[in-house]
């Protein structure tokens, strides 16, 4: 393994280290843990905003702490969820009797160790709600979408529901507006070419030279189909073509796309992946609104991305408009 | 080659083209160009900043166009400066009499077609000055320093410079202001594994396994010296050693580093470095200010980073913090 570390052991630890020395004005470190929280915290009596989740994504999902986002990000080890005794305690440093709002991806680890931690709130009094988040079509069925793995359409609703908590909305408000996006989202991947677990030195996944697997999910967990090597146009269109009939985008529909590099996929080739997603959406009368491109939850350095579209609602666009300080996601 | 793309012939057009695409509210493509202005220019009168560039290096630098960064990058070939005469032709489409000031990068192409440009633009009347940047210390000896390629220490000047041109500077304050900031800036690259032309398909150098490159240029040029792999820390002091002695910094300066990574060097590995280049410069009484830690400037899914620092002074420090809008650096 080629990876530019110190031990394999203390790889969490010295990242968000690093992290928090180059951002501190945004963010701290929780002496002797691995939480991550804003510098500046919010104002009592809004909703805070936490979330548990393995490292090695990076900049997810600690680039995302900041004003108008996450209020705190507690961090398990490389590619494992936090434990929920680790999340509980993280939760009572934060506890001043303002509501919190845990986000959950669904990953089992991080559903089974946030499913404890919450019950270990509501037994302390806590004034907390759970919300579990799914995107990728390519997991389960629609019928059976709560299924549906986690994955890196999270961006819309931590922007969105983030920016309500800064503005004052209610935990009963931001609920709803976290269901209703999760509803509107969709998110399919594809894989190119594994990366390396950088615990192990170990390849997480292997695919012939002329072949593209869709559907993958963020740990190398096997996708639903392999097609061979074609063009970003025809690839896009694909794409398009499954979230478009999962999501029931029509004419009309305003999009707003995330195309995320899972590492080592430049920034070129998901330049022009969106072109091909841009044409084809416009060519079916579907509104592209706008799009983020960029390597945001990545998995170490695979090659490949996901496409997350939002069926954006009038009374999203403010919200996913307002300013945002997070050290990785700034508008 | 396994990248998705569509044509070799078409890579830059195409890129561009998805870019403007996803964010049509900061940015457009001149029609008929691979030149890229902010959709709402800046007003007349204000210092405009334009720079010309290959492309292959996303986000860099069409990233950098919007308020309070760049007005207009001139976007060459897959690893190539534009044409001299379409360098003018981009220019006469935003000269409406504003001083206009041109950033070169110094590497060779570059630096003949803007030089040429620019004496044709003196010949036309536009109101225009030409700097060129250089802040490789691997490629020439400080004597020698007009000689040094121009690396990712740019993001230093584009933004405070931009937020001074934003702010109604003159530009001879922006002329003056850049010397300072190109002064005060140093960076060395390393190498951990080389990229692929998406032009030619050709991997563009190699490594052995076990092998550090320090220096080499960001399509590849020869490095200075080849070490062996260590420690994120181990090579952390070894790149600061040679940016301190070269750049004199001192016990008390201030330090503002970028940490740029190559393409698909992971951000968990960048943060690492950070944290060693943090505690290094702390440990000598060098006070590490901020940092960015990215992949801004890169080589294709090249392996590998560069260190950049600057030597922050009191009147940088307002510009550097200003408001930006660029899609690829926002503020």
């Amino acid at each position: 393994m080629k990876k530019i570390i110190n031990s394999p052991n203390d790889l969490t630890r010295e990242l968000l280290e690093g992290f928090c020395y180059a951002y501190s004005d945004e963010v701290k470190l929780i002496e002797g843990t691995h939480t991550v929280v804003r510098r500046k915290p919010k104002e009592a009596g809004k909703v805070k905003l936490v979330i548990g989740n393995g490292s090695g994504h990076e900049p997810c999902t600690n680039g995302w702490v900041g004003k108008g986002m996450l209020d705190m990000d507690i961090v398990g080890d490389i590619f494992s969820a936090p434990s929920y005794d680790v999340m509980f305690d993280s939760l009572k440093l934060i506890d001043d009797g303002s509501p919190i709002l845990l986000f959950v991806q669904n990953h089992a680890g991080d559903v089974l160790n946030a499913n404890i931690c919450y019950e270990m709130a509501i037994e302390a009094d806590m004034n907390i709600k759970k919300v579990l988040f799914y995107d990728d079509v390519a997991s389960a069925p629609l019928e059976f979408q709560e299924e549906r793995r986690g994955m890196a359409g999270y961006i819309f609703y931590m922007k969105i529901v983030g920016a309500m908590a800064e503005a004052g909305c209610s935990l009963e408000e931001c609920v709803a507006m976290f269901e209703k996006v999760r509803g509107a989202t969709r998110t399919i991947s594809t894989a190119i070419d594994g990366g390396t677990n950088p615990q192990t030195g170990i390849k997480l996944f292997n695919l012939n030279e002329n072949e593209i697997e869709i559907g993958m999910g963020v740990h190398g967990e096997g996708g639903v189909t392999t097609v061979p090597l074609c063009t970003a146009k025809e690839l896009a269109e694909k794409i398009c073509d499954i979230l478009i009939a999962d999501g029931g985008y029509q004419n009309g529909d305003e999009i707003i796309t995330l195309v995320n590099g899972s590492g080592a996929t430049t920034v070129m080739e998901l330049n022009i992946i969106y072109k091909g997603i841009f044409e084809y959406l416009s060519s079916k009368g579907i509104k592209p609104e706008s799009a983020i491109i960029d390597n945001l939850l990545t998995t170490q350095e695979s090659a490949g991305f996901s496409i997350s579209m939002l069926k954006v609602a009038e009374d999203m666009k403010p919200h996913w408009d307002a300013e945002s300080n997070a050290p990785y996601f700034k508008s």
